[in-house]
C-alpha cells in the first residue's frame, strides 16, 4: 500500500484527490494537512465524508508528514514552496498542485506570476506531469509538477497537430470555457451563486497564466517558440472545461490529421479521439477522460478542435493519481477507472 | 462472477446502472436489452461510455438473456411485467425497477395504478426491496420490487418513529422535492430544459403514486393502517431527493427519538443519522447514502425531519445492486462504497 | 413626480427597487444612499445600469435625504432604525424593507431577533405594509414595515381559509422554498456558487424568524393565536418562492373554499387564485404578481396550497413600489403591470 | 395606437413579443395566430400571462390579419413565406423572425438552407432589419428580415473594426455561446433539461447558417468578400448571447480602435461599448441592449472582442420592435427602455 498524504486537503483539489484515494485499492491515507483547520475533522468540512472518512486534519508540519511515500501539496503558488522543499529533501514523492513546478524557466514564471521563483533550484529535478508528453521523466522524478486545469484540456487538444506540423503554429487560438470549481473555494464576490448563476464571462482576457504553460509545452513539441492566444470563460456548472481551438491547416488531407491523433494517442488509457463526434461536457464530467473531436472547414482551410475534461480530475486530482500510479509502478488506470456520470 | 444484464437499458435508470455495475469487482454484464435501439451500441446513445462499455443492444428476448444470474429490469410498468414473469420461469433472479412487485394487495396497485395487476400471482414470490426493512426476505426471494425513490427517500426517515410509536401516526406529511432525472428521459414539453431551468413546481398534488408504496410499508411498520400526505415537487437539477417530513410528537423526550434512530439504523451500512445537523442534496449525490436529521420544534410538539438520497442512486440503480448484494451473498457494500460527488 | 430615494441601495433589494423605480412614469430619484460604496457610481457596481442609471451613491445622511417624498430602506435590521427615524422625525415617508417596522409587539420582536426593539415608540406609528390586509392603514401611514419575502408569499396563500374558519388553525404547516437571491449579497461560503448550484437544503429549521411574522398576521385575521410550522429551503435558482401549505380542514365543502378565496382577492390587482392549476414559479418570476392554487385532498380531509411570488419583486421591491402607489394616491399598479419573464 | 399582431405566437419568441408589446405604450394587439394552438387562449399556453393577457389564438388566416398595421411573423424558415406575401400584397407591414427576409441573394439562401428561396422577387423589397447599419431603409420598408440572434451580437462587435479596415478580413474567428432559449420549443432530445443541464457542448462548427448573414453583412461593410469562422455552443441557461471573436490588427495605434467605435456607435440607442471593462450576460439578459468590450494583446497584434446580449429580445422579439418603432416614426426607444434584470 501506498502511504498518500494531502497538504492543503481542504479546498476543491484537496477534496477531490481524497475521495478518488478513497477509492483507490493500493492506497492509504497518512495525513490530511492544512494551514487553516487543523484539529478539525474534514468531514466536518465536507459532510459528505461523514462515515466514509473522519481523519482529523494535522498543521502543515514537513517532518511529521514526510513519512508518507507520496504527498500531493494543493497550496497557493510561490508561499507553498518552502513546504514542498523540505518535503522533497525529507524524501517523499511531491506532485505539486500549483504553478510552482511547472515552468522550466524561472524568468517565464517571474514574467507570469510576478514573483521570483521561490526555489529556482529544483526545476532541475521537477518535470511537468502531463503523462502523455512526460511518462517516462515522471517515472524517474520525485517532484511533479501536475498541469494546469486549462492546460490539461487545451495542450492534448493541439499536440498532435504541433509535432506533426500539420498547422500553421503562428495562427493558434484557444477559447475555453471552464466550471465554476475550478476557481476554487474563497470568498470573491464574484462567485457567489447570484453572480454565477444565469450569466457567462470571458476574463483573463489576453493574460491569463495558463497561457505561458500551454505556450512552453506546444513549443517544447514544436521545436520551436510559440505564441498563442488563450481566453477563458466561466461556465455557469459547478466541472468541466471545453477548449475549442482554432488553427490555420498547413495540408487539405484529412487522413493525415486523423492519423496524426491516432498515432500521438495511440496507447493513452485517458485520451479519446473521436473523429466524427464532437465531445460534450457530460462526456467526461466524473472521469479522468480527456475526450478530443474537431472539423475541418474545408471552406476556409482551418480546424476546429473542441476538447473536454473534467477540470477537478483530468485538470487537477485524476491526472495527479495518475502521475502518481505511473511514479510507483501501478497500472495507471488503477484507482481510475470510472465512466463519467452522464447525468 | 454474476452475470449481469439489463433489460430496458438506454433509459437513465438503466445507463446508472450500468455505470456503476462496470465498478462493481465481481459482476460481469452479460446483456444489455432494449425495445426501442438494438443494434445500436450502448455507447452510441450515451457517448460518456465509448471505449469503457462498447456493448450492443440486443432485443428483449427472455430465453436469451436467461443465461444470467440476475436481470435488471428497468421497463414501464404493467407492459414489462410479462417478459418479468418469462425472465423468472426460467429461473433467473429478476430486480424490477418498476412499480410491478412493490405491492402486497394487487387491489391497491390497481388502485393506485388504474390497470389491473398483469400477474398477481407472482406477487407471493416477490418482496419489496428495502434492505432496511426487509432484508432477510431480499435473500431468500428472486423477485424483488426495487422501491421508488421519493418512496426509499420518505420510507427510511419516517420508519424508526412509526416502528417506535413516537409519532401521532395521524399527522403525517411528506414534502418531497427531486431532481429532474426522476422524471426519466422522454418527449415532455414540460421537462425541456428552459422549462424547468431556473423554475420549480409541485405535481401530482394528492395523486402521486409513490403516496401508496409509503402507506404500504409504514403500515406494516406501525402494524395499523396509515394514510398520509405526500406532495413531491421537481427541482431544477438532474439528482437528488429531499423529503421534508412533520408529523406531531407523542413525547417530549428527544432521547428516545434519538434512540429510537440508533437503534433502528445500527447495523446499516448506507443509512446515516445526524443528531443535529441537517443534511443536504450534496451531501449524498454521487453515492449510495441516505442521510437523516431532524429538529424537535417544542414549541409546537412536532418532529420536523429532513432525509436525501440519490434519486439514480439509493433511490433506484444502487439500491437495485444493494439488493443483488443481498441476494448473492456478497458484502452489501461492494461496488456502493463511494463517497458523494460533493462538487 | 414622486421624489424618490434609497438608502441600502447596493444590495440586490435595493439594485432591484431601482430598476424598478427606472421604470416608474411617476418617479424620479432624489438619492442613492449606501454604507460602504459612497462616491462610486450605482453603474459601478452593478454594470447593467450603465448608460441608464449612472447616479453617484451618498454617504447615508438622513438631513440631506430628507427632501425626498418617500425613502425605501433597505439597512440591516436594529443598527439601520436610527437613519429611519430621522427621516420619519424630518417629513418623509419610509419603506423600511427590514424587520424593524413589521411587528406589533416589541416584546415578540425582541423574542426572535434577540436585541431590544430599537424604537419600540414608532411602532405606533408604523403599519405592516401587506396591502391586501392593510390597505387602508398604508394610506395613512408615513412608516411602512414592508413585509418579508417568506411571508408574504404564504400569509397570502392562508389568509382567506383562516379568515373564514374553514381549516383547523392547529395544524398549519408550511414549507417553502426560496431562490439564493433571498440570502443577499454577502461572502458566506454557503452562498458560493459551487456550494448551491446542484444542491438543495432546508435551514433555520424550527427557527426562521419569519414564523413570527406569519404569525402575526394571521393570528389578527383569526383573533386568536395561532402557531404554526415554518421551514425554508435554499434552491439553487436566483429568484421565486413557492410555499406548500397545509391544514386540516374543517369542511368538505370545496364551494366554500373556492367562495373564501375569490371573495377575498376579489378586486386585489397582484393576487390570482386559480381552482385547479397548480402555479409554478415560472409563472409569477419578473412580475409583481402572487399566484396560488390548491388540491383538496378528500382522503386525508386536508388541503395543500401552493402559492408563489418573486421574492425580489412581490416579496420586497415590488411590494413597496406598490406600498408607495397607495399611499400617493397613484393608481396601483403603475410601474408594477408587466407580466412575468416566463423564459 | 399601431394595431399588432403575431402569427407564430406560441413559441418562445412568439411569448417575448407578446410580453414586450404587452408593455409598449403605443400598440394594442389586434392577432394572435398559431397553427398548432387556435382557439386556445394565449394564457393557456404561457399561464404567467393569465389576467394580463388572455386572447385567443387564431388559425393563420392572412385575410383576417390583415387589419393589421404591423404583423409580426415568427414561423420556419420557407414553409412560412407564403404567409407573409399575403401579409405583405395585403398591405400590412411585415416584420418577419425567420431567415426568409435576411439575405440579399436568393442563391447565398438556397446554399445555406438547402431549399429554393420561397418568394426571390420580395428580396428586392426586404430590407435586413439591423438598424444599427440599415435604419434608413427600414425606415421606408414593409418587409423587415429581422435578423439571427447569433448574427446580432457578432456584427454589432465586428462592424466598426470592418469598416474602418483596422483587422486583416481573412482572420476572422468568432466564438459564440447561447442560452438554450434559441433552439426554440420543441421535442428534441438534446434539449432536455438533464441533457442540457451541467453540461456544455459546440454544435454546427463550420456549418451554421447564422454563418453566412455575418458574412452577407461584413462584406457589405468591407466592400469586399469575407468569409469567416463562426462556432456556436449551447449554454445550460436560458437567455443571453456571449460572442468572443477575434482578429489580427492592421494597427498598433489603441486609439484608433477606441474611436472606431465611439464613431461608428454614437448615436446608437442601444449599443454600449465599453474601453476597458468586458460585458458579461448578465449585464444585458433581460434588456434590449448589446454590450461590447475589447482588449488589445499587443504581445500577438490581436484583438478580442466580447459582445453580449439577450437572445430573446436585441437576439429577436426586442429588435423586432425596435424595427417597428422605427418604420412607424415613434422613438426608437419606446417600450424597449428597460436595464437588465442582473438576478
Amino acid at each position: 500500500m501506498i502511504k498518500a498524504s494531502i497538504v492543503g486537503a481542504t479546498g476543491y483539489v484537496g477534496m477531490e484527490l481524497l475521495r478518488l484515494l478513497k477509492n483507490h485499492p493500493q492506497v492509504e491515507i497518512a495525513h490530511l494537512a492544512s494551514h487553516g483547520n487543523a484539529e478539525e475533522k474534514i468531514s466536518d468540512i465536507y459532510p459528505s465524508l461523514k462515515g466514509i472518512c473522519d481523519i482529523k486534519l494535522e498543521t502543515v508540519d514537513p517532518a511529521k508528514i514526510a513519512d508518507s511515500d507520496v504527498v500531493f501539496t494543493a497550496l497557493p503558488y510561490a508561499t507553498g514552496a518552502e513546504t514542498i522543499s523540505k518535503l522533497y529533501s525529507l524524501g517523499c514523492a511531491v506532485i505539486d498542485m500549483s504553478a510552482d513546478f511547472r515552468y522550466i524557466s524561472p524568468e517565464v514564471y517571474k514574467q507570469w506570476y510576478a514573483v521570483e521563483h521561490p526555489h529556482p533550484e529544483l526545476l532541475a529535478h521537477s518535470v511537468y506531469g502531463l503523462p502523455e508528453l512526460h511518462r517516462e521523466k515522471i517515472k524517474n522524478s520525485r517532484l511533479i509538477g501536475n498541469p494546469g486545469c486549462y492546460t490539461t484540456c487545451s495542450i492534448l487538444a493541439l499536440a498532435p497537430l504541433v509535432k506533426s506540423g500539420l498547422i500553421d503554429l503562428n495562427t493558434i487560438i484557444i477559447d475555453a470555457k471552464s466550471g465554476t470549481s475550478g476557481a476554487g473555494r474563497k470568498p470573491d464576490a464574484a462567485l457567489y451563486f447570484c453572480e454565477v448563476n444565469d450569466s457567462f464571462k470571458a476574463y483573463g482576457v489576453t493574460t491569463h497564466r495558463h497561457t505561458s504553460e500551454i505556450e512552453q509545452e506546444l513549443s517544447l513539441l514544436a521545436n520551436r517558440n510559440i505564441v498563442l492566444s488563450f481566453t477563458p470563460h466561466l461556465l455557469p456548472i459547478n466541472r468541466g472545461i471545453l477548449a475549442t481551438s482554432y488553427a490555420v491547416l498547413n495540408t487539405t488531407d484529412v487522413n493525415a490529421i486523423k492519423d496524426a491523433y491516432d498515432n500521438f494517442y495511440a496507447d493513452e488509457p485517458f485520451v479519446q479521439v473521436s473523429h466524427g463526434l464532437l465531445p460534450e461536457l457530460k462526456h467526461v464530467v466524473g472521469s479522468n477522460y480527456c475526450k478530443i473531436g474537431y472539423a475541418v472547414d474545408k471552406r476556409l482551410g482551418r480546424i476546429v478542435i473542441v476538447s473536454v475534461i473534467d477540470n477537478l480530475i483530468k485538470g487537477a486530482a485524476g491526472q495527479a493519481i495518475q502521475n502518481m500510479n505511473i511514479k510507483f509502478g501501478i497500472d495507471e488506470k488503477c484507482g481510475l477507472d470510472m465512466p463519467a456520470w452522464y447525468i
